[in-house]
């Protein structure tokens, strides 16, 4: 962290207390226009960061289909935002997980390797995991049967939902994709001749996510999950599984926060087609 | 705002400050869980707010159009978020525009009337206004004319504008809607018989956005414009205008917040249709 940082958020703090003690926030000047922080505006934005219940995405999933793969937030900066989550890398080198806060890279060889902070994301999904629910699963099941069994865990089909499964596999089969060369092709082409990877009988965890259909277009509706082995080796975008045993925490999410590229490359891309055959496609 | 919030928030300063001082944020503990705020997400909620470039939205366009009207969000909190913007108020009891700061409501007889910062809404997207372009409208335009006018200042189709007109008006022709009782209705039939309204030879302000087509289902695709008259006296949801001279301003806006209901109408609805054309419907 600069220096120059460490000073505005100091001053920040100054003014929120000097605020507080003054008693300057109350209605009257609730709705003042504002050019900079204020003592009110910090105070919202804490008091949502302090629910840690947001999913907070970077760039939309239709830019992706789009082959917008170059990586415009770094790693360091995603890490504030959630220490869980699913994405890609600049280039669309490799399948992103992040699990209790450390970030992995499965590149195409199907391995797990250390991300650095300053490695780029051109997509990606975090929220600071809370399962608002925890169950078991105590007998085996395989991909479509768990997500029968995680969707009679959920409420209802309007919220997001963050998924973490801890358990003992006796299969998973996932894919990972090759970094890519400009001129990009679309995510569509790319995942024609993905390498798959059959791991078997290994302990591992699933982080992912259900999102509703409303999010068609700006991210995956529907299950998106990730796998990574429990020595944290191996892993991939997860295409199928069978499960012995395990856990499932499920963390309900009200919050959405999106973050929209500033590069070319995503603000000249063509954002309107329908992508849902397409989204089909590549996640298969 | 209640004491137990004021500890809450001098508490996290101290912390931020501590932690400050005694340079507790570095990169190897950016990744850590976290249950509570540290001052790392403080420090992250703080450098999002001061950019101003938020679009906050409570709910979706398509839970409004299913009739889920209740309002959950007060206008005390919302005020948080923006000094500008556009939505309604619980049980659709009319239009709803701020700007400045100040939050009107015009009801089914097309006068503004104040807001208590107590009263709620169920839909409504604001922003701290902050123009990034000012142009000059010099020359006689209707509402056709000056969305093309508008998108030709518009660097790009893959974000999201908040617009903000300031002219003189031959005429504007709006509408509201009227306060509706439960079992509510869907949008579409309340719509149906709405209240307009011929504003002729006026001064005021159109407040709106222009939003991309992946918003789709969370909010309205293209332009959405409210109307207020100079004199803060009527307006309404926008139909159609001329306009005869004004300032444009337009704010590029890169970030969205999107805050989900937790009431049971909304959890329960069917947000799995494709409301295009109701919404095309409902916005006319």
């Amino acid at each position: 962290m600069t220096m120059r940082k460490n000073i505005i958020i100091f001053a920040i703090c100054l003014s929120v207390i000097f605020t507080l003690v003054t008693g300057c926030i109350d209605e009257a000047e609730s709705g003042g226009i504002s050019e900079n922080v204020t003592g009110q505006q910090a105070e919202s934005a804490l008091t949502l960061y302090s629910s840690n219940d947001i999913l907070y995405q970077v760039s939309t999933i239709n830019a992706l289909l789009e082959g917008v793969y170059d990586g415009e937030t770094d790693y360091e900066s995603l890490k504030q935002h959630g220490d869980f989550g699913i994405g890609t890398f600049s280039g669309l080198d490799g399948e992103m997980i992040e699990l209790d806060g450390i970030v992995y890279q499965i590149k195409d060889d199907g391995i797990a390797y250390p991300v650095n902070d300053s490695m780029t994301t051109p997509f990606a999904a975090v929220t600071f995991f809370d399962a608002d629910t925890e169950d078991l699963i105590t007998e085996p099941m395989n991909r479509s049967q768990t997500e029968d069994y995680l969707a009679a865990l959920m409420p209802n089909r309007n919220i997001m939902y963050a998924i973490k499964i801890n358990g003992t596999f006796d299969y998973v089969r996932t894919r990972s994709v090759p970094k890519q060369e400009k001129p990009y092709p679309k995510l569509v082409e790319v995942t024609k001749d993905q390498p798959t990877f059959e791991l078997e009988q290994v302990n591992g965890v699933i982080v992912g996510y259900w999102l509703p259909s409303y999010v068609e277009g700006i991210n995956v509706p529907g299950y998106h999950l990730h796998f990574i082995t429990e020595d944290r080796t191996a892993g991939g975008h997860v295409l199928e599984f069978g499960i012995t045993e395990g856990t499932v925490g499920i963390d309900n999410t009200h919050r959405f926060f999106m973050e929209l590229p500033k590069s070319n490359e995503f603000l000249d891309s063509d954002l309107t087609k329908d992508t849902g055959s397409e989204l089909e496609q590549v996640e298969k």
